[in-house]
C-alpha cells in the first residue's frame, strides 16, 4: 500500500477527494485543527485509560516482531501467507476476541523466479553493467534466452507519446518520471508496461518509487491492460534510471533482462477476523485493519505489518480495558491487498446485504511513523473540490487545496464529528483531522458508501522502505508504534459507542 | 577516506587534533568565523575572480562524469585503475598544467571474488536468511566449502573483553556498535577481525559504518594484527546486525560465510602529478588533490572522484584564468589511498629530502557536499587539548571542543591566517576555519611537518553512501561541487602566492 488500484481511481474519476486517497501523507497541510465538544467531553476518561495503555503496550509489537521475524514476508499464495493467517487468528483467539475465523479467499500465486538485468552495451571495461532491479508484480517473464534490445529512454508518458511508433517497436522503455510523490511514481509503475506495449515495446523498466537514492529497487504490482501484449517489467534503482538517463545521451544503450517470473494456479487463503461484539447495536460495525500479504522481499514490517498489529494492539487494549462499546468492533486482516485485492472484495460480499450496517471502516496502510491525525474521506460537491488535477499540474504543485466551505452541511457536520473525536488524541500530537483517508481492502466498501477513514503520520520516510528488502522491523519506532495503536483503539471505540453515525461518500472503487 | 589509518592513529597518538583530522566532519561546531585583514584585501579582486568562474564550471563536473560512466570504480591493482591514472595524466596535459607524469607506485591486489553469507539457523520457513553483506577490503577468504559457526553477537569490544574466551573459541564474532560517527565504526572495521582472532573467533561480521539503514552494506579497508590469525572478515547491513542481535537474544545463530577474497600479486600504478610552475620561487610547492583509487562497488563518485575532479577544477581554473601563483601548485591523484597508501608514501619520498619546500598540503576526500569552510590542523599545546578521549567518551558526548587559547602565539597567528583568507570564500558560505582537516594521502608529509589542510562539508550524507554501490554520480550535487572547486582554487591560489606560511604540525602518521 498504498494501492495503486487507488491511485488508478485518478484515472476514472474526477474528484479530487479521491486522488487524496492514494497521497493523503501529501495532505499533512490540508490538516483541520481538532475542535473539543461534547463527543470530547463525553468520551475523555476512556480516552485518557487508552492513551496510558497505549503508552507501554508491549503486546502487538511483540507480536509484531515474531511476524516479521519468524515468518517474514508473505506474498499471496504462499505457505508464508498461510502461516501468517493462521498465527494471526490465534493471536485473535488468545487475546479474547470472538467470533474469530478466516473468511476463505483465493489470492493468485505469482511467483518471481530468477531475475537479472544489464547494460550490455554501452559496457564498462568490457563487461556488463548489473542492473540493480526488481522485477514488478504480476509481471510476465521473458522468453527463457532473456530480451536483449536496445532502450527507449523517457522521463513521462507525454514524452513516449511525442515519439514516433516505429522508434519505440522493438525496444526496452525506461521511464524515469522523477519523484513526484506516490501517486505518480506508481502510476508508471502500473501501467507503463501496457503504455509502452501500445507502441511496440517488447519490456518496460521503470524507475523505482521511492525518493531515496540508494540503489535500491522498489517492486510493486503492475497492471496490464488486456487489449495490449503483456511485456515483462521491472524496477530499478532511481541511480540506474539516471545512469541509462545519461548514456542514452550519448548514443544507443542496450539492455538484456532475464526474468522467469510466472503465474502458478490460485490458492486458498482468507481474511482473518475477530470481534468485540457490540453491547446494544451487535449488528452494527466499526471495522479496522490492515492487510496480512506483504510483497516477497524485505519482512514486510512497515507495509503492512505495522498496520494490523497496530489495529490488533487497538482492539486487544480496548477488550483488556474492559471497555464494551455499543456497536461491534471489528478487527480484519485483510488478505491480497497487494497484488489482487481478493481480501477486500471477499469482506464486501460478506457484508454488502446489510451494507448500512457498516458504521465506517479505518484502514491503517501507511506506516506507523508519527501520526498526526486522523483521514476521513468526505467528498466536496462543488465544481472547486470535485475537479481532479491532472498528472501534470500534480507534479508541478502538489494536490489541490481542501475546501471546507464546499462540503454540504451535513458532510460539514460529520467532518466536525470527527474533529471533536481528533481532540482525544491530541495528548499525542494526533489531533488534526485530514480531508482524505482510507485504503484498498476497504475500497469495495466505501464505494457502497461506508464512511472511510485512516490514520495520517508524518510519512518522512514510508516510501524509502516500501516494497523493498529494507521494510524491516527496525524501521518501526516502538514510540510511534504505540501512538498509532492509541489513535486506532480511540477513534474506533468513540465511533463504535457514540449516538450518531458518520457520513459516508460512495467512491467507486476500481476491479 | 576518511581512512581508516587516521583513524587509527588514535590508538597510537593521543592528541585530540589527530583524532579531529579523522572526524573533521563532526568538528562542526568547531568551525571559527573568517577575520578579513590585509591578506583578504589583497586577493579580493582575484578571489571575486575565481568565485565567478567557479560558479559555472562544467568542465570538472565533465570529466567526473566521464571517470564515473566510462571507467567506473577502480580498486588498487585492477585494469581500472590504470585506466584512470591514464586518462588522469592526459586531462591534465590538455588542461595545460606543466610538468605532468605518472609517479610510479606498487599498489596491492586484494580481489573479493564470490561471496555470500546467510543465518543458516534459525532459518525462515525452512530456509537459510541471506545476509546483506559485502567482504572487507584486505580480507582473507574462507575455506572453499565457507565457515559455518554460531554466532557471538556484541555491540562493543568491552562486551567482547567481558566474555569468557571459552566462550569465543571457533565462534563467528558479530559487532555493532551502532552509529556515533565513522571514528568509531570505521574502528569496529578495521581492528574488529584481529581482537576477535585474538580471541579464538573463526569469522568477523560488522554493522557497516554508516547512519543510514537501508539493506546497504558498506564495504572499507581492515587491518590485521599481524600476531594473531588472519580471520574472513565481512560488513553486514545495519538491518542484518539488528536481526542477528534480536535473533541471539532468542538463541543459538549459527551463520555460513563465504568468501573467496585473496591477494593477487602487487601491481604497477602512480601518483598521477601535474603543475602550474610558481612564478618567483618554483620550488615551493602548494600540493593539492585526493586519491584516483576507489572501492570495487558503485562507481567512487564521492570516495573520491569528486575530490580529484574538484582539485582538478581548482587548478585548471587558475590556470584558465592566467592567475600566475609565485609558488608552484601542484595537482596529485594519489593512488592506493584506500588499502594500503602506497601513493602518500610515495609522494613522500618524492619530495621528503626538501620537506621544507612543501609550503601545504590540501586533501579532499570527504565528498563534496555544500562546504563550510577550511579545516587547519593546528595541535595544541596544552594538556586541555592534547588528551585524546577515549573511544567510551568519544560515543557519549562526541569529540572534545577546540580551545584557541591552548596554541602558542605563533599557532594562533598562523590559524589567523587561515581566518583572512576564509573571508575570502564567505560569499559561498564557506568562511570558517576548522581546527581539523587533512586526509590519509597527506598524512605522510603531515608527519614531516607539512601543514595540512582540507575542505570542510556540511557532511550531511557522505557515509550514507561512501563504500557503497550507491557512491554514484547521481550524488555530487553540480551546485556544490562547485563551490569546492571555488573553496580549492582560492585557497590554494592565495597559500600558493602570499608573503608568509602556514605553520606546519608534525602529526605522527601510522604506516
Amino acid at each position: 500500500m498504498p494501492s495503486p488500484k487507488v491511485v488508478l481511481s485518478l484515472l476514472s474519476v474526477a474528484a479530487a477527494a479521491v486522488l487524496s486517497l492514494s497521497v493523503s501523507a501529501q495532505f499533512g497541510a490540508n490538516g483541520q485543527p481538532a475542535v473539543a465538544g461534547p463527543i470530547t467531553a463525553k468520551y475523555q476518561a476512556d480516552a485518557s485509560k487508552i492513551l496510558t495503555a497505549a503508552s507501554s503496550d508491549n503486546d502487538a509489537y511483540t507480536a509484531l516482531t515474531y511476524l516479521c521475524d519468524h515468518i517474514g514476508n508473505r506474498n499471496s499464495g504462499t505457505p508464508q501467507l498461510n502461516t501468517a493467517v493462521q498465527w494471526g487468528a490465534d493471536l485473535m483467539r488468545k487475546a479474547g476476541l470472538e467470533n474469530v475465523m478466516v473468511q476463505p479467499a483465493m489470492v493468485p500465486h505469482w511467483v518471481r523466479g530468477h531475475e537479472e538485468a544489464q547494460i550490455v552495451s554501452p559496457g564498462l571495461n568490457g563487461t556488463p553493467r548489473t542492473l540493480h532491479m526488481l522485477g514488478l508484480g504480476m509481471s510476465v517473464g521473458t522468453p527463457g534466452q532473456g530480451i536483449t534490445a536496445p532502450v527507449v529512454f523517457v522521463h513521462t508518458f507525454d514524452e513516449l507519446d511525442a515519439l514516433p511508433p516505429d522508434s519505440i517497436k522493438g525496444k526496452i522503455v525506461v521511464y524515469n518520471p522523477g519523484w513526484h510523490g506516490y501517486g505518480v511514481g506508481s502510476l508508471y509503475r502500473t501501467t507503463g508496461a501496457s503504455r509502452a506495449a501500445a507502441k511496440g515495446a517488447v519490456a518496460m523498466l521503470v524507475r523505482s518509487a521511492t525518493g531515496l537514492v540508494e540503489q535500491t529497487p522498489h517492486t510493486g504490482t503492475l497492471r496490464y491492460d488486456e487489449k495490449q501484449p503483456k511485456i515483462p517489467a521491472a524496477a530499478i534503482s532511481p541511480e540506474d534510471a539516471l545512469l541509462i538517463e545519461r548514456l542514452a545521451k550519448e548514443g544507443t544503450v542496450t539492455v538484456h533482462l532475464q526474468m522467469d517470473a510466472h503465474q502458478e494456479p490460485d490458492v486458498e487463503s482468507g481474511n482473518v477476523i475477530g470481534e468485540i461484539r457490540g453491547s446494544e447495536k451487535p449488528d452494527e460495525v466499526v471495522v479496522v485493519g490492515g492487510h496480512i500479504d506483504s510483497w516477497d522481499v524485505g519482512q514486510g514490517a512497515q507495509d503492512d505489518g505495522s498496520g494490523i498489529m497496530a489495529a490488533y494492539g487497538a482492539v486487544k487494549l480496548i477488550h483488556d480495558l474492559h471497555l464494551k462499546p455499543k456497536r461491534t468492533l471489528r478487527l480484519v486482516f485483510w488478505v491480497n491487498e497487494e497484488n489482487g485485492g481478493a481480501g477486500g472484495r471477499a469482506y464486501r460480499d460478506l457484508v454488502a446485504k446489510n451494507i448500512d450496517k457498516q458504521v465506517a471502516a479505518i484502514e491503517m496502510d501507511d506506516g506507523a511513523e508519527a501520526p498526526l491525525g486522523i483521514g476521513y474521506t468526505v467528498l466536496a460537491r462543488t465544481p472547486g473540490n470535485r475537479r481532479a488535477p491532472t498528472m501534470q499540474q500534480m507534479m508541478r504543485q502538489g494536490p489541490p487545496p481542501f475546501n471546507m466551505d464546499a462540503l454540504t452541511p451535513e458532510q460539514q457536520q460529520s467532518f466536525q464529528t470527527m474533529q471533536q473525536i481528533a481532540a482525544l488524541l491530541q495528548p499525542i500530537g494526533a489531533g488534526k483531522v485530514f480531508p482524505a483517508g482510507g485504503g484498498s481492502d476497504i475500497g469495495p466498501i466505501v464505494a457502497l458508501g461506508v464512511p472511510s477513514l485512516a490514520p495520517i503520520t508524518v510519512a518522512e520516510h514510508y516510501f524509502d522502505w516500501h516494497h523493498t528488502e529494507a521494510d524491516t522491523l527496525d524501521k518501526v519506532n516502538l514510540d510511534d508504534f504505540r501512538k498509532n495503536i492509541a489513535l486506532l483503539a480511540v477513534t474506533t471505540y468513540v465511533l463504535a459507542d457514540m449516538d450518531g453515525r458518520l457520513l459516508g461518500t460512495k467512491i467507486p472503487d476500481r476491479e
